[in-house]
């Protein structure tokens, strides 16, 4: 059926109801048409694609108020995973996700990342291969891969920056691993994978997401849904602003950064009750204050594994934000500390690469 | 002609229309189907009525290459008007603009806003309609108002917060302007419209704009054409993040506040080469290298009537920027110092209008 519409439109439309049955499904055709605003015959069409390609289902199913029963439209959430690869430790860890975000399984590599970034891409297709041979998939089901490093990521140059690890220092990751695997990938920083998974765990559409790990201080905002990558993806580097103590000298030879003092090492030398301790809270209770009076956000999420030393320190961070945010009524963010950061990266990471994978915009939750 | 599509799609593909027109046009009606991913029959519908709305108009052209001449859809600019009120002196100044955001008109009110803010509504209603019939327009024509306010604006509760003003203090500004010009208005933060103006005239889609003024400092940035605003709407507040001396006391009670120290009157005090004029240059440069490292935009503009005394102050920042920004060679934005406020405030003020009248994602430029 001929229905004037082009190609384009009609992919559009396609990922417009993968997306829609994704957030809200099962739909009935009905609420399908009323949602994309699109007529039955194009509906129709749409669902046929889908389901040649596996992607839906369309099941008949009665309806508590009788009647014909309604076709019910719905997502089948394995019939498209993604490949998640967290190197934000040295074990580079393989993960598999499916279309609604279910971890199906994950593995740590076993290789040593010094021996270089190749030798590492190698390790990753071999347990790749295991992992899609274990679940009876191919590559064919596979949406692509993304990577989540603790780096700077030059989206323009498509290069990786890192001070922590060597093997990803000036690394086109992305070019490595896409034709080692052979399938698109992705490169993300590891607190701005933070901030995506914060916005869709808690269902929060302006979140900060502050990561204090082994290595440095990182910052991921979302603001309206979207993850702010600046323009050539630097945005959130938090580190060497100066809110720290003017008298102490950072590894990057400035005075006052961020990063001396709110990194896993750090903390876990600052004896508590000391004075240093009361420096520090101080310090993470400054930014606090001007995280909300720039970004506004409604969530606050402080990830380290560190979570009793954090938790510790948020009444004091609270404090702050009242002296130092005006109208602090009116704009109360939650402030709250999590751990377990490799699984909360991997889902972040997830929910990014299903945004890729459909060409959308990197809208975290639907407008509301 | 029925073409199986339902009049939401049909209302958005009109919105397309006119926003591929304005950045465009003219265009052919063979570009606009490719364009926009419509059939021909769909994009004549589109012409149809919006040519009987007079927004735009068919031209018969021929063309450079011979052959039958093609018909060029181009936008009828002054079909519609916004109204933009400055409210960011005590002189309110009511300006008009068309579709293409030429200024077509500005008139400044002779009333004193101290009297309240609904005898000031009054006389903008006065001026507005001398305006329109200067210009033959009427009602029908206006896309709506907008309000530029030197003041936080609360999206959420629809009021503006200022220290500077108090006719603009817990005011429900929108409410009360549209009630009494009896057209939809909305209200905008000063420093957020010259963001907005600095990417519609730059063409960039990362922005940073510092606003210093007579009251304040405050910011407005834009990421991926899109103007941040956080949660409520108090995104940017930046006068009271502690980047400055810490032996000053800001107006709030506070130590420390950027806004100690860059304001118009603070500025206008400092005498040249003393040590004051010092750290109030040092202050700026941290300021600008954390606006680097947080927002990595392709250019900051400082909005500053002292254009003189800013321009001074801008090598130092660059310098800053090289010390306070790792890889700082790969993210040099743009700095840059901008007077004329008032027109700034205006042209930025329209562009989001014009987005608000569209319904539109207020997104700048057209995504790369």
């Amino acid at each position: 059926m001929k229905t004037g519409q082009t190609q384009s439109t009609r992919y559009h439309n396609e990922k417009r109801l993968i997306k829609l049955l994704r957030n809200r499904g099962p739909l009935s055709r009905y609420e399908i048409t009323q949602e994309l605003g699109l007529s039955f015959g194009t509906a129709s069409n749409l669902y046929r694609d889908l389901k040649n390609k596996g992607i839906c289902r369309v099941d008949d199913k009665s309806r508590m108020s009788g009647g014909r029963p309604a076709q019910l439209v719905s997502l089948n959430p394995d019939a498209r995973i993604g490949l998640v690869f967290d190197f934000t430790t040295p074990t580079i860890t393989v993960a598999v996700s499916n279309l609604e975000n279910k971890l199906l399984f994950k593995k740590a590599c076993r290789g040593n990342p010094e021996s270089g970034i190749r030798a590492v891409a190698g390790e990753i297709k071999m347990q790749t291969g295991n992992i899609l041979s274990r679940l009876s998939l191919d590559l064919e089901n596979v949406m692509g891969g993304i990577a989540v490093v603790p780096a700077a990521v030059d989206y323009k140059r498509s290069l990786t920056f890192c001070n922590q690890y060597s093997w990803l220092d000036k690394v086109p990751l992305a070019k490595i691993l896409s034709e080692k695997l052979n399938i698109p990938v992705w490169v993300e920083n590891d607190a701005n994978m933070g901030a995506v998974a914060v916005s869709g765990r808690t269902n929060r559409r302006y979140v900060v997401f502050l990561h204090i790990g082994e290595g440095g201080l990182g910052l991921g905002a979302i603001e309206k849904g979207l993850l702010l990558t600046g323009d050539n993806g630097y945005a959130g580097e938090i580190g060497h602003i100066p809110l720290g103590d003017p008298k102490v000298r950072c590894h990057c030879g400035e005075y006052g950064c961020l990063e001396a003092h709110l990194t896993v090492p750090v903390l876990e030398k600052v004896r508590p009750d000391s004075e240093s301790a009361e420096k520090t809270k101080e310090v993470l209770a400054r930014l606090a204050a001007t995280l909300v009076n720039l970004y506004d956000p409604e969530i606050i999420v402080v990830g380290c594994e560190l979570t009793d030393i954090i938790r510790q320190m948020l009444p004091g961070a609270g404090k702050e934000i009242s002296r130092r945010v005006l109208r602090n009524n009116l704009r109360n963010p939650l402030l709250e500390v999590w751990g377990d950061l490799n699984g909360l990266f991997i889902y972040g990471a997830a929910e990014m690469l299903f945004r890729y994978w459909l060409n959308l915009p990197v809208e975290i939750l639907p407008a509301r």
